[in-house]
């Protein structure tokens, strides 16, 4: 990521790519439709250290440090001509491979932008369709856990050319493996739905301004019968999954049949400073008890103490690359480079497991929860591509009829992608 | 694929590539040998879906429908001076790594175009040796279960100048594992050898015709004393195996300490008409029972009805990429673009493994079988490097002494290779 | 390997790279800061054959003859200005994702020439820092299994302009698994630095001349209070491990809350010839009994009969890359070309396991041995990065208590590294 959108409008912060050439000799380039490949990927590593009181432990297990690799991703994007653009990238931590963006997309199909067919992100939340490469915290809010993540499936993307508006809607095979193999003759469908706008977009590189908003909506079928937003099994604090759940939960099996995400967005740019919010819900049609609804939201601010903006991708409808105004460089003497760029973020988040028909968790016990997540930190952009990441998060799970506990979770990454 | 054979004869259909420099700049270069570097892979997305009778689910099982990647192929290969070439690649579908084309080909030894030692496809059928990026169906016939292909050893290939003669021999490892490493005191060794010739070739692109025969010839000694040529456990239409089993034959063991393959080879190309035709057997000396010999046939032909002809690789002895003459561009008014290129695809195999001697099945049931299987289709190339492929199969299986039932297979493909 | 270090000496017998561009183009091409991206990779395919007596296999077990690969390694690696570089190369051997070096390089921060966050090699031994590109046999000496190869960690390089000295540190997590994730709140941690030295440097291409002399130090706490230096189960001759254990010491666990490494290293280049030598040993305070010590040690030689060298890194302390002088091409004609390079090489090595606190192997008998090892071979380089090893290596245990065994092993490689 960013994937390879042929029409797609620049980041604000980015410099100017070289001059189209002259149509004719752009045309007859695109009829001699050589594939053109592009590496990418990503390197996280990441320290997590976790302090708890004893009864914290006792009611959410021990959370164990963890040092290593949070994603360590390769890959390659590319097109042939202006039809076809591809990416094909997996992840490497964790000892096995697991596919992440793998998909074609057709870029010439007359009333649509884009057909994309493979495995990649079902079109959802802002934080969801945020590249990790440009997220604001080590880990995404925990209502992410009520969001789709990658699923094998086929989505078409619309856009206006003032491009202030995208559509989107696929059907998604829901629970895809991370081996990218879906196999079964089960109904485990989704159909995804996404709209996003920009009532405000001043793309001024001294004044930046925006304001996103948007909705999403997905109806869905469970793989065999059964609903899990908490999948953790133990306690890991440096989990490579694509959607990792939240450590502060009790894991629960849901029986269902069906069941429905809502997700509404929000976020702001001016200048230096950016807010964004969301709100996601799923409700679930129990097999044979009564309904579940469970529903979470954050508010998320950042401010860049250095004078750089958030970058924002119109095509993608999310948040995108810095560019760092004084990167770090070994000259001394040069006005130009600097420190790079320091960005201070913070963000509550909230999450409401607590719906009277939740089934009782793995253990038996009551998993109602009513989850909030406090993260304050930094972080130092070295540059455009390499960043140091500071969070520190107090994790407050309130369980139904238990006392709270506080867990403290400080982390550290040195991220870089390519 | 195509892997870098320096002395490569140009694929017909191909755009001819920049002029050679003049010999004494080559040989420069040639002496700086600095290794040439080139990304390769593939993306093979599909859906397959499985309609059987409730007795053809008694006597095969269920064939579940699957959705995902036949094929994530990722890797490079390059040469170093005009004396080596290598190529590693991997398959990442499937959660594991599975090695695919890994060798280093040495070629400066004088009386040898090329030495390869790695782990690559024993030189046999003509399906084998054709890339799946351009094979013409989803699947190769049902006989190639009865080739070896992928195994660790070392192959010498031979041919004129005029390319118009390919013969290879080669020893390797029989049922070298996936990972690559064939570990053990064991015998199991393989001598495979190919001979084909094209009696025929007139590379003119408007008229353009080739006759292709051939055979090829292997003595096998299997691992641990036993030959499965139907491994399949379950019945997965969406394997990633290097060489997939019949989803419609029963998994028999064979007792055996030595084995032979058998395979002859024709093909024809008339301009946008072309037939395929391949027989492959096996004899196998049993251990402790009589001998088994069991055999395959398939015939295939091909229309492309935009013109094109099926692309053909004189040093691999295989078909190749198709030039596609009006590619799918998103400029509706350039007359070089189109609508890519459209193949009209028919198949008619068979399978006799009713050889008497055959041993009872994994559950002690009668295994012998003989199969007919029926496919047509139709292949949308959008440009040389991508395409659709739309499959339907009837697969017919007769188990001696039990009657034969339908099971009807659809199946779907984007691929893209680069 | 070699990774990206921004002011890498070059090695002396590389052809010189393009003049650097004036300062001030630099400077401007550092700011854009672009990541540059190169492909690296490595294959290496082995047969290894083993032959023993019956008194042997009874003692260290039947040693299996191994064909394919040691290594299969794919990744890339590039720099971002010149305040970032970075290696991220994994493993695809053996099935599943093994980390290699994984590593994000701060080269832009006052008064250490560089800072690196990820896995990597600890600074340790000379073989050790040499990539397997570049070692002189098919495996390291015996006594590598007394080195800690990678883990995850951070440390800090350090050299004078001259590149005369080398010095690093680091902090780093004893026994990270090769999945690259160490979870546990443990504190299995270790601190190992290493200096180095070229108390003599020549490195005018017609009379090379270099000699190394250093050492390295390691305090370190073991995971889960048990250190295993032979943690091989079985007798693969073909381990994909970055460190595997000799398959002629029996597998021993010493449960230990601490242990220290030591490690001495010497080597001397004299234009053709060069002398490696190597003492490494290891300290372990054992958690219920008295301390354990154990030590080896290493002498090899190799001499080029065709004129070259060993290349030498001076901002890694290890030997590098060979510039072959008349590399293997096809032309016959062009005196340049030739037949590549001849190196003879032999080896003694030595390794005491005799340390009487020694606690019995895995079934209860005595673990103590005394290791002789010598290997000697030859290795023909087509080119600077490719070559075919030979080697033969008669290992003779001597374990306490009962007789020695000799068992001899062949080893043959083609590798090829990008």
């Amino acid at each position: 990521e960013p994937p390879p959108e042929p029409p797609a409008s620049p980041v604000a912060a980015r410099p100017p790519e070289a001059e189209d050439p002259p149509a004719a000799d752009r045309l007859a380039g695109l009829l001699d439709l050589k594939p053109t490949i592009q590496m990418r990927g990503r390197v996280e590593a990441d320290a997590v250290l976790a302090s708890q009181s004893e009864q914290s432990k006792a009611t959410l297990g021990d959370l164990m440090n963890g040092y290593g690799f949070r994603r360590v991703r390769l890959g390659a994007q590319g097109t042939v001509g202006d039809s076809t653009s591809w990416v094909s990238e997996v992840e490497l931590a964790g000892g096995n491979v697991r596919l992440r963006d793998v998909f074609v997309g057709l870029d010439a199909i007359p009333g649509v932008r884009q057909v994309r067919i493979g495995h990649f992100r079902e079109p959802y939340s802002l934080e969801g369709m945020t590249s990790s490469n440009f997220i604001t915290f080590l880990e995404r809010a925990p209502q992410n856990v009520l969001a789709p993540a990658r699923n094998w499936g086929v989505c078409g993307f619309w856009w206006p050319d003032d491009e202030r508006v995208l559509f989107s809607v696929g059907a998604f095979r829901d629970g895809t493996p991370s081996n990218g193999q879906s196999l079964g003759d089960d109904g485990n469908w989704a159909v995804t739905t996404r709209l996003t706008g920009l009532p405000v977009y001043e793309p001024d590189e001294d004044a930046f301004r925006l304001v996103h908003l948007g909705g999403a909506f997905s109806q869905r079928v469970p793989p065999n019968g059964v609903i899990n937003f908490t999948p953790r099994t133990g306690s890991n604090l440096l989990s490579v999954d694509d959607n990792p759940g939240s450590p502060f939960l009790a894991p629960v099996d849901i029986p269902a049949n069906g069941y429905q995400l809502y997700n509404l967005q929000a976020a702001g740019v001016w200048g230096s400073f950016s807010a964004q919010a969301e709100w996601s819900a799923a409700g679930v049609q129990q097999t044979d008890a009564g309904s579940v609804f469970v529903h979470g939201s954050y508010l998320a601010v950042s401010y860049f103490t250095t004078g750089e903006h958030r970058g924002y991708n119109r095509t993608r409808g999310s948040f995108d690359q810095v560019g760092v105004r004084r990167p770090l460089i070994r000259s001394r003497t040069d006005p130009r480079g600097g420190w790079g760029a320091v960005e201070l973020v913070a963000r509550f988040a909230y999450l409401d497991f607590t719906s009277p028909n939740l089934p009782p968790d793995a253990n038996g016990f009551p998993a109602a929860t009513r989850l909030y997540e406090f993260t304050t930190g930094a972080n130092w952009y070295l540059n455009s591509y390499t960043r140091v990441m500071l969070n520190y998060t107090a994790g407050i799970p309130y369980p139904v009829g238990a006392p709270s506990t506080v867990a403290h979770i400080f982390g550290v990454r040195y991220a870089l992608f390519f």
